[in-house]
This record gives structure tokens, sequence and C-alpha cells, in this order.
């Protein structure tokens, strides 16, 4: 691949839909979520490297998390780690990676993946990237991943698209949409001509900057009036000072839906942002009785079905009589949660957070 | 009291019934599984205090648990420790006692106590007892405390007793029944001449030998040739050798259900034998869904009712839409299981056992 093909990974979420496996300490992304011995940021690192050498990918990330990149990431530059002193969603995000790298290589390709989200099919993604990356090259447009809806999902947001000829592998976008009510979710995909938003862009740093001077003035002033400092030693005293006033905006709202230069490439590639459990019970493996195990071993199970079960490695579970439950054991917590009712488990937390006594369980 | 009363505590028992809370290392009896600070085996000892001096207070145990005793109960003397080197059912350990007692002093009366039954109403308890001794203390007579029954169960024997007049405290035993089923049990229940049978005996050491000496020869023969022995230092020695050569038997079997003799005071004191888990909730406080918590802290409950959650106590749980469920959360073991099922955990035992690698969850 062309050397000026940088990878941002987006990795401040705090996220709490897979509590108590996730924790404040220590979230969705530093988790090995899928048994697999990999946490996602690891997973996501494997795919940046395809396109990124390790001086080539940024990490986006809170304060908080900064060592926990660097375990997770034995390759990373330290130097790459950029922390956030305050969250204020996605646009500031990028636009910060975008001017850096743009101060850097004027000609750097940027690929903003999520830290957690999950991709099956590898060689797909790897195919629709480097699409990807040749439409935007040559060209002014901000591109976003879009995912082949499977099922009329409420979770996600959507992109319209303008179908063009029946071989287009990039596609012009109409518009986006926010997350729809099940009846409207069915019409897109019964229309064919809508995708899911999966929050993976790739366009030219200068291309993005020169969107955010067209639609969020204010934002292109505070990350510009830094340019001088991107890669100093004065940089990071810049960002902790002025980071926080950033308007806190998202990507979506700050410039994809307000540009006209949109573009997305259909994507099946077996994607999912894994933000509930039952996402997780639908991508994972499962055994006779369609229960799927995060750890196989030491556990007991009889008239059980459909579960979700994590536990720690070396504990043994007996486990009778349960159907479509969550079962997650962690040392200090055990949630046992019907996984229709998983919604739910955020007024559980919503009450830990109120109890102060409660909050080493968050 | 007199000082001639003497409690012999039998504290054998290896039962699975409650595991994984109860295990091999640390059976029923060693475990707080009411959740009131003190094992099962400490409330025995308590009440035992009530008749004896800690001098008179035998425990006969296993081998296993000479330490666990010790630590149990800080009063006791090292010496009234008496080990099993093996497990002969309950007519040789009682046989052994007696001799032992006897030869300290012909006077001796014996009030015998399973180490881990539950007794809710000490005051009726205390008095049943005291009839007891009053009787046996002038009559050869062997006594058994008989549970007034509260339901038609099965898990029991039963007592049939000849009803004489209204106010005797003390009535003959006309004869024993094995556990009956359901249909047979609700006639007892009917009947009103029927009581459970506790396995808590009174009866002068003497009275006993004697019976053992009529109904038991071999093993009265065994323990007799010891005499000399008892209560010095080469007890421990002789009980090392021979103790294991005695007939496998129950007192039940061995003589109560032969002597002609025998007599029962029934008691309504609150007795449970603690066998099942369900046997705990029935006896336990609930709060208003039923849930019986044996540590209260740290619980989040939505939509569940029936249940007996034990948990450790740092440990925070949260369950939502489980009824009639037993969740047993210990340190390396999970058993989640329906309360109606609960006699199958034994097939887990029995699964367990014949795994070399899993035995140590036992």
């Amino acid at each position: 691949m062309a050397t000026n093909i940088y990878t941002v990974i987006m990795a401040g979420g705090i996220g709490s839909r897979f509590w108590p496996s996730s924790r404040t300490a220590r979230p969705k992304q530093f988790i090995d979520i899928l048994g697999t011995g990999q946490s996602l940021m690891q997973m996501t690192w494997d795919r940046a490297r395809h396109f990124s050498a390790p001086e080539q990918i940024l990490v986006l990330t809170n304060q908080l998390y900064e060592g926990l990149v660097a375990d997770h990431l034995p390759e990373i530059l330290k130097k790459n780690i950029l922390t956030e002193p305050s969250r204020n969603n996605t646009a500031p995000c990028i636009a910060y990676a975008a001017f850096k790298l743009y101060k850097k290589d004027p000609d750097a390709i940027m690929v903003i993946l999520p830290s957690d989200h999950l991709i099956l099919k590898e060689s797909e993604y790897e195919e629709k990237i480097r699409t990807a990356i040749s439409f935007v090259k040559d060209k002014e447009a901000l591109l976003t991943l879009g995912i082949q809806p499977t099922r009329p999902d409420t979770g996600y947001g959507y992109i319209q698209f303008e179908k063009k000829a029946d071989n287009d592998k990039v596609l012009p976008v109409q518009s986006f949409k926010e997350k729809p009510d099940l009846r409207t979710a069915q019409s897109y995909l019964d229309s064919g001509s809508y995708l899911w938003n999966a929050g993976i862009f790739i366009w030219k740093a200068g291309d993005v900057i020169n969107g955010f001077k067209k639609f969020q003035p204010e934002l292109y002033a505070l990350f510009a009036s830094g340019m001088d400092l991107y890669n100093t030693d004065q940089e990071a005293a810049f960002i902790q000072q002025h980071y926080k006033e950033a308007p806190k905006i998202s990507i979506d709202y700050a410039l994809m839906e307000k540009a006209n230069n949109v573009y997305t490439v259909p994507a099946d590639i077996g994607w999912s942002d894994l933000g509930t459990w039952a996402s997780l019970w639908d991508i994972k493996e499962k055994d006779e009785q369609n229960n799927v195990l995060i750890s196989q071993d030491r556990i007991i199970l009889t008239g059980t079905d459909g579960c979700i079960i994590s536990k720690e490695p070396e504990k043994l579970a007996v486990i009778d009589g349960l159907s479509d439950y969550i079962v997650i054991d962690q040392k200090d917590v055990l949630l046992i949660y019907p996984k229709s009712k998983e919604q739910q488990i955020k007024n559980v937390i919503a009450r830990l957070e109120q109890d102060s006594e409660a909050n080493r369980y968050l």
C-alpha cells in the first residue's frame, strides 16, 4: 500500500452496555468479549495494520485509558496515543487527528475506525477499504462505509444512497437517517437503498478539514489555531488547554449530514457494533441448545437454552432450567438477567451510580 | 442442673445436600447456613451448654474435621473431641460415647444431639429435654424426642406412640416407621399419633449399654473390650485399631426398633434437619417477594420471587426474572437451580466425583 494511509482508531468510549464485563475502568474495547484471547482493541489494531505501519496508526482515547491502550497494543508508538482531556463526541476528535496528520503529510489519507466493533469477514473488509481509499485519493470526497442491513434494526442510523449503475462500487449518499422505528426500518430494508451507518470513514485529511472549514467554522478555527504546534512538544499542552472548548458534536451531525460530497461503499463484512449482549449472542457460535458460552470449560448445563454465559475460567458453573438469560459472573458482580430485558440493565447501572458505596461495581 | 448430664454431639456427617455451600472439606455443620454469624455446630454447642459444662460435652466427628471442631468451639476440651477413624453410622458412635461416659460416671445421662439440625424454639426445646432427663433418671428407658409433624413429609422417619392420658408428657413408643410415601405420610399426620424421628436421644449410659448387650451383642462385645482403656492415654490407639471393625448400623435399626422400653417426648420446637435447600427456604425469614437472602446486602432483585440466594458478602448480585430458584454463588462454584429440582443436584455431584479434575469443587 501507499505510505500515506493513516489509520485513526477512536477508543474514547466508556460504554456500559456490557456491564458487568465492561467497567468504567476497563470499557468494552479493552475486554476479550468474544473469548478469543484478544480484546476488540487488539482486533481493530490488527485490521489497521493491513493498511498502515505502526507509526501511521493513531489511537485517540480518554486520558483514563492511556495505560490500557499501551498494554493492549505492544506495537504502538507512545507518541501516537492521543488523549482527550474531555469527552466532546466524534467531530473534535476527528478534527484533531486530521489537522495533526495534514501537517505531517498534506496527502494523508485517513481510515477512521471505532475500536470496539466486530468485523467477521476480514477479506471483504479489506477489499472495501481499498476501494474507498482508491476513490478518495483523487477526489475531494467524504466516504463512509455502509453496512448491508440484514434485519430492520432500530438501533442503528441509516444511509440512503443514490443507485447509479449496477456495478458501481462507490455510491453518492442522498441522506442520513436517524434511528428509525420498526415500521420505518422495515421500509428501509425493503427498499434496498439504505445501509447501516457504521462510523467507519475514509477521506483525505485536507478534505475533511475543508469540510469543517465550510460547515463548522468554530471547530475549524479552534484546531487551525494549533497548526504550528502539532507534532511538536507543545502539542500536548495546546490540546490540554483548548480541546475542551470544542463544540460537543458528532461527525455525522457536524459534517456528514451537511456536506454534498458524501459517498458510501456498500459492504457486507460481518459487522456488528456489539452494542448489546443479544448482539453478541447473535454473532457467537452456539452449543446444541443455542447457548453461547464465553469460556467453554467447567460449565454444566441442563435444561438451559438460548443463554449467554460468561464466568471466570477456573470457576465451575452449574445451571439448570434457564431459557434466554444472560449470566455474567465476575469476581465482584453476578448478573442474571433475561436477554429480552437487557435494555433495563442500564436502570441498574443508574441506581448504582446514585450510590457512592456501589460505585466500585461500575 | 445435675452434674451427671453429658451432651454428645454427633458431627461426623459429610452430607452434600447443601453443596456448593457445604463441601467435603467443610460440611454443613460447619457453615453459617442461616447467615446469622454462627455455624450450626456453634448453635448446637450453645444448646448443649444449657445442660452440660464444657468438660461434659463430647463431640464425635470424622478425623478430617478435628481441626474444624476446635476452630468452631473455642470452649471445647481437646480431649473431648473424639475422632472416628471410619464412618460406621450412628450405633458404634453412640456405643463408644456410652462406654466412655459410663466408665467415668456410672450415673451418666446422655443427651445425644445431631450437630447440623436447626431448633428455633429454644425454651420449648429446653423444657422438653428437662422432661426427658427427669424421666430417664429413675427408669431404664430409651427416649427419643418426637417432633410434632406439620406436614406430610416423606423425607423423615416417623415414630408411632401409644397415647395414654391427655397430660402425659412422655409416651411409650409403639413402633418406628421408615420414610413413607405421601399417602402414608398424610395418614400418619391425620391420625395424630405419629411424630418425626429427629435423632435426638436421652438415656442413661448404662441403659443404652444394656440395650446393646441385649440386641447387638457383637457391637457390645467390641466396645466392652476397651473398658479398661477408656479415659486413659491408650483409648485413642484402641479406637484407631478397632472402631472400623464395628458393624455399620444406625441406632434406630440397631436398638430403637428392637427394644421395648422406648419412649418419646412430643416436642414442638421449631425443628428442621435442614436436609434440603427447600427446607432452609421454609424456615428462613422472607422478603416481600418470598425470597430468602442469606446475606442481605448488595442484592438487587427485580421480578424475582420464591428464590433462595446466597453469595459472598462483598459481591454484588443483580438478578431479574427468576421464580423459585436456588442461586448459590461461592468463590469457585456458581449454582443456579430450580428449587423443585434440587434432588437432582446430587447427580451433578456424582458427575463431579467421577472427574478427578473436578473433585476440588466438592
